[in-house]
C-alpha cells in the first residue's frame, strides 16, 4: 500500500485502479439487436462473405465492358437488351458479346457480366417497347472492368476477424452482424454496481428534512452515470455513521455486486471510516486516498478482490465528478473494455480568466453559448460543491494539472456533462 | 412545395423539417430518480431554499468573526467552545461573546455564530478531556464573517425556477430536483417511432439469402439511434416494392406513432415510390427531396400533420448518416427540446489528404488513433456506403460545404459515432 495518502494525479490515479481490475465479467447470449451498449466477451468472425454475391451500385445495364470499349457521345456503342434482373432474384439472364441486361441499384450481376453503366449514360432506342421484349439501347461512356460492381466479400471477406472481444457494441456494429446472419452476441454481464450513502445527516429524498438534514442525492446522480456508462445500479440506501454498521453493510453489497460506491461523507472522520471499512473488506484494500484534482481531492480508491471500491466525497458536484472519474472507467474496464469511449468534448473560448494552481487537475463547471466568434464557455458562479453549479452548466473546463490558470480568450477543452 | 426536388444543404433542410415540427408530445409524470434522458414538459420552480439552514463548508469551530478579530499565529485569538452541533440535527448551543462551538463539514451553524474557522487554524488548550466538557481553543487566524459558511439559499432560492420546460434531464438535474424534495416530474412521452424497410430484395436478419437477397439492417441500426435520442423503436418489418402495400403500411404505422421512418430503397424506382406514398398520406407531405451531402443525398424529408416522416436512402451508410441528421433532432423536437444535446467531437490531425465538392457537406468515416503529435484520424477505406466502413471507424470526419476537400496534418472536426 505504498500510494495510500499520497495525493496522485488523477491520470496516474486511474492507471493505479484499473491494472487493479484484472477480472472480466463472465458472458451471456443475448439477441444481437439488443446489444446496443453492450461488450463484445469474445472476438467474431464473419461466417459468410459480404456482399456474397457481385451488387450493382446504380441502376443501369450490366455488360462485358470490353462490349463498351472506346463508347462516347459521338461514337456510342450498340447494346441489346436481352432481359432484366429483378430485385431479390438470382440474375440468370446469359449474356452473349453485345448483350446487356437492366440492373437496379442493389440488384445481382450476371455472371457474363463485369461491369454496369449507368441508365444515365445510355439512351433507348426506338423508346418503350412492350415487356420482357429485347430492345436496343446507345451506350455514350465505356466501363473499366468492375465499374460499378461490388465484388462478392468487398465490404467484410468470410472467416475475417470483423469485431475483437471487449468490442463496446453500437448500433452500426449489431448492423454488421446481422448483415452477416449473426442474430444472437456474447457480452460480458452488466456489472451491477451497489451504491450507498453514509452520513448522519441524509434522508431519503422522499423525506421532509429537519434542521441540520439534507436529502440523499448522491444516490440517484450515481445511478444516473452508472447506467449510462452501461452498469446496473443497485440502491443500497442511507447507512448511519457507525463502523459496524458501514462494514456488514458494505461487506453485504459488495458480496452480492461487482462494485461498491460509498458517499464517503464530507467530515475528515467520516472518511476515515470509509478508508478503515475499506481496509477491512478485503485485500488489497485502499489503493490511494487523495486525488490532485478540483473538486474531489479527498476520493478514496480501492479494490477487494479485483472489485473496485470507491470512496467519494459527499458533497454533490464532486460525487459526480470523481465517479466519472474512476467508476465509469471501471464499469468499462469490467466488462473488458481496454480503452472506454472518448468522450464528448467541444472547444470553446473562455469568457473569463480563471484561476487555478499548477500541480492541480481542475474541472469547472460551465454554460456554453453560440456566440459571433464561435462558442463561448462562462465559468459557473457560486461556491464550489453545489449542486447547482453542474445543473446549470452544459459541462466542465478541464484546466490541465501542469497549468496555474485559463485566461480570458484562450480557447478551452470544455467536456460535455 | 416550393422545396421539391431542390437540393437543400443539410443545416438548411433541417431547419426546414424542425419549423414543421409545431407540436410537442403531451406529458406524463414519472419518478425523478428514473427521469434521466427525458424532457421535462413545464418549468420547474424551487419549492424550498437550497440549503434550507446555514451549513459549515469546512471541519472547525462556529464562532462570532468579530471574536477572533485580528488573531493571528503570534496572537492567538481564545474561545471557550461550549458544545458540537451532531450532524443531522439542530444547532441549539447558544453562543455568547468569546464562545465556540464544534462543527463538522456539511453541519449547521448556530444562529448566534456567523462565521467558521477550520480546525487547521485552531489548538485545543490542555489537549483532550472528556465528552461533553466545554474547553478552550486558541484561534490563529481570523475569519470575515460569513466565511466557511453556505447561506440559505445559496444554492437555489424558494421560488426561483430551477429548470425551464423542454430541459433534458441529466444526472447532476435529477439530483438538484431531488434535494429539493422533488421526487415525481413532468416529462414528454418518449417518441414512438415506427420503422419500417422496403425491398424485394430485403429478408429479416434470422433468415438465410437466397441469390440476390441481402439482410435487412437497417431496422436495427436506425432503432439504435432512435433508442439513444430518446425514442422508443417500433419495428414494422419489411414490406414489398409495392405501392399499395406500403402506402396501407405507412398510413397504419403512422397513425399509430409519432414518426416514421422509411428505408427507401436504393434504385429511383423506389425512391420516387417512397416519395408519392408521403405525398399521399396527408398534408403538407414531402418537404424536400434531396439533401446537399455525401453519404446520403437522395434523403427524403416530410410531415404528415405534425408528425415527421423520413425516406432514407437504402445503404446502410447514408442511412445511419441521414438519420443522425434529421431522425435524431426531429425526435429531441418532439419532446420539446429546442437545441438538441451537442454532439460528442473530437480535434484530430488528418492523416491523408480527402478529395470532396465545393457546395456538398461530406461525412468521411474515419479511425482515431493517439499518435506522438496528438490525435490521429485516418480515412476508413472501402467503397462508400460498406457497413463495414461505419463498423471499423470511431467517427465521422466532417467536410464542410463550402470545402473542395481536407489536407493532410489539417486538424479537423471528428463527430464520434
Amino acid at each position: 500500500m505504498p500510494e495510500f495518502f499520497n495525493v496522485l494525479p488523477p491520470d496516474d490515479a486511474r492507471a493505479l485502479l484499473l491494472e487493479h481490475l484484472t477480472t472480466i465479467l463472465p458472458g451471456e447470449t443475448i439477441p444481437t439487436h439488443e446489444s446496443n451498449g453492450r461488450v463484445t466477451s469474445e472476438a467474431i468472425c464473419a461466417p459468410q462473405a459480404l456482399p456474397a454475391f457481385r451488387r450493382s451500385t446504380m441502376d443501369g445495364y450490366a455488360l462485358r465492358a470490353a462490349d463498351a470499349y472506346g463508347a462516347s457521345e459521338s461514337l456510342p456503342a450498340f447494346l441489346q437488351v436481352i432481359g432484366e434482373v429483378p430485385m431479390g432474384r438470382a440474375a440468370d439472364v446469359q449474356l452473349g458479346s453485345g448483350d446487356a441486361a437492366l440492373v437496379h441499384t442493389g440488384g445481382m450481376i450476371p455472371d457474363s457480366a463485369d461491369a454496369v453503366v449507368q441508365v444515365e449514360h445510355t439512351q433507348r432506342i426506338g423508346g418503350d417497347t412492350e415487356v420482357n421484349q429485347p430492345y436496343e439501347i446507345e451506350v455514350f461512356r465505356s466501363v473499366a472492368q468492375g465499374q460499378n460492381v461490388l465484388q462478392v466479400g468487398e465490404d467484410v471477406t468470410m472467416g475475417a476477424e470483423i469485431l475483437p472481444g471487449g468490442h463496446l457494441l453500437r448500433p452500426q456494429d449489431m448492423g454488421g452482424l446481422l448483415a452477416l446472419g449473426i442474430t444472437s452476441v456474447k457480452v460480458s454481464w452488466k456489472p451491477r454496481v451497489a451504491i450507498m450513502a453514509t452520513g448522519d445527516e441524509v434522508v431519503a429524498p422522499n423525506q421532509e428534512t429537519g434542521p441540520g438534514q439534507i436529502r440523499d442525492i448522491n444516490s440517484y446522480t450515481i445511478a444516473g452515470l452508472v447506467a449510462q456508462a452501461g452498469g446496473i445500479p443497485v440502491y443500497c440506501g442511507i447507512i448511519q455513521d457507525d463502523f459496524e454498521a458501514l462494514k456488514r453493510a458494505a461487506a453485504e453489497a459488495l458480496s452480492n455486486n461487482d462494485m461498491l460506491v460509498m458517499s464517503a461523507g464530507s467530515s475528515v472522520s467520516t472518511r476515515d471510516m470509509t478508508v478503515k471499512v475499506i481496509e477491512e473488506l478485503g485485500e488489497p484494500g485502499v489503493l490511494l486516498h487523495g486525488v490532485a484534482t478540483r473538486p474531489g481531492k479527498p476520493t478514496i480508491v480501492g479494490t477487494v478482490g479485483a472489485k473496485p471500491v470507491l470512496g467519494l466525497p459527499g458533497n454533490p458536484v464532486s460525487a459526480m465528478v470523481q465517479f466519472d472519474m474512476f467508476g465509469t472507467p471501471a464499469i468499462y474496464r469490467l466488462q473488458g473494455v481496454a480503452v472506454p469511449p472518448r468522450r464528448g468534448l467541444v472547444w470553446a473560448k473562455l469568457s473569463q480568466n480563471i484561476a487555478s494552481e499548477s500541480g492541480r487537475e481542475d474541472y469547472i463547471p460551465a454554460k456554453l453559448e453560440d456566440a459571433a466568434e464561435g462558442l463561448l464557455a462562462s465559468p459557473v458562479f457560486g461556491k464550489s460543491n453545489l449542486i447547482y453549479t453542474l445543473v446549470n452548466a452544459d459541462g466542465l473546463i478541464k484546466v490541465p494539472l501542469n497549468k496555474g490558470g485559463l485566461l480570458a480568450g484562450e480557447w478551452v477543452e470544455v467536456r460535455l456533462f
